[in-house]
């Protein structure tokens, strides 16, 4: 990020907290800066968001409480030292909830959080966020009052890779027939979340007595699983339309669902809100 | 089994449907009799229930439909052929309910509830039968009417195994930090069958912010699971004890949470069960 605030270049890697010791995060973020620093000299800020501020990340940055005001994510970043490379990184803070029985953690979600603020000021109400754990926000006065977490994406994988339902599944969410299928199971078990692990194997049973073939499988599987999630969000709905923060293909999917529960969505590209959110913490924090 | 009727000994092994190919279960079986054969002589009827007959078993036993008549169970099996053994083995039918939408397969505890049927001449009502794949079925006049599959157990397993999960949970549910887990996972569950996916990921944070032991967390990710199952099923219960079959541990713990919802259980041994299916089916065969 340079001074005028601009995207002055975007790099990915995928590298991460299950791929890495501490002592690698240094040179990989050169190599994803290599250049590019003559380009914008070496004076720019770092800021960094998610797993690597995590215990077994590059350092951990402690948790902020709910409720966490996002305007303190770029005051209470850390900073781990990088000598002779001329740069000083930037960890953000990941946010937990730790009263008992409602113990719960985040990171990488409040910088998005964040962003969503920026983009949206003055943001109150509920947040969706889907992915491998979808996280629900409660946004007040800039605050994270509180959230919940949903093992849909891992519990999604988890069947696909390693479960009895593997034999009827594909690996894309694409199609036709997908869509039929996520239809059929997001209406079955926005119907019943209560009946999830009782409606999973019909995924099996489908495909053995009604040849349902393994596109369809994928898809009502999908929506078995994310048609539990959000009706058992059901409680957590206004008539205000639900920022949703993710991937195209799971904004969608989700979008669907939540139509399904008389919800409206509006939809906000994951990358946009991490960058913004990034952008707003590097505003906060004290050189 | 001998012709009196009585069980004359019993053999097993850990060799099953995922292990074998077709022909390789004659001599697994020829090894599981060797040594018992010259006690009982050969003339033995061999009876077989479970993933044997499946597709990619021994040889496929096809699927009676429900309303299954569980009297016919053994008039409908079929007969692999191992010639120079002087063995006739019988493969037992499973059980399929095939109807659009509601599509379920059973192999191997269709026999226990026949079993369970020569235990208790006369029953009707629900059965549970806790496992990898929990059966609950509902028995009427000597007929299977309709039955569902909770996949209860195999996500345990999945959970336990290959989640992010698995960094805070112990092998073993026994112990009062378990019970304890157990007790907590349950009530919520039972409580909130339809936030599952959401209560799931409280087991990691439990031991990250409240410093819950795996012990603990392995029992309340069981409740978790059980709990959902057994809510979920609410509105087949009555006021008649529901028969479990099962181990005695799962027993036990899906005992628990049925009293959580206000019914009682009568619980069965499996192994008893199974046995008292296969004598019965054994007598239905034409010879």
């Amino acid at each position: 990020m340079t001074n005028s605030n601009e995207i002055a270049f975007s790099a990915q890697s995928d590298q991460g907290m299950s791929k890495l010791t501490p002592d690698q995060y240094p040179g990989i973020l050169l190599d994803l800066l290599d250049g590019h620093l003559a380009d914008v000299n070496r004076n720019i800020d770092v800021v960094i968001c998610g797993m690597a501020g995590a215990k077994q990340g590059w350092m951990e940055a402690p948790y902020l409480e709910t409720p966490a005001n996002l305007g303190e994510l770029g005051k209470k970043a850390i900073a781990p030292v990088m000598p002779s490379s001329g740069l000083k990184p930037r960890i953000l803070s990941g946010v937990c909830q730790s009263a008992n029985g409602n113990e719960d953690v985040m990171r990488g979600e409040e910088t998005q959080l964040l962003g969503l603020l920026d983009l949206r000021p003055g943001f109150s109400g509920i947040v969706c966020l889907p992915g491998t754990h979808s996280k629900w926000a409660k946004i007040e006065n800039g605050a994270l009052k509180s959230f919940t977490t949903a093992m849909t994406g891992e519990l999604f994988e988890l069947l696909r890779k390693h479960s009895v339902l593997r034999h009827s599944l594909t690996d894309e969410l694409t199609g036709e027939n997908t869509d039929d299928g996520i239809s059929q199971g997001l209406s079955e078990s926005v119907e019943s979340p209560q009946l999830l692990t009782s409606k999973l194997f019909k995924t099996r049973a489908a495909s053995l007595l009604s040849g349902r073939q393994p596109d369809w499988c994928a898809g009502y599987l999908s929506g078995l699983l994310v048609g539990s999630e959000v009706a058992g969000h059901k409680n957590w709905l206004s008539d205000e339309p639900i920022p949703l923060i993710g991937s195209a293909q799971l904004c969608s999917l989700y979008t669907k669902a939540l139509g399904m529960v008389g919800a409206k969505t509006e939809i906000i590209d994951a990358t946009k809100a991490t960058l913004a959110g990034l952008s707003a913490a590097r505003k906060q924090i004290i050189k």
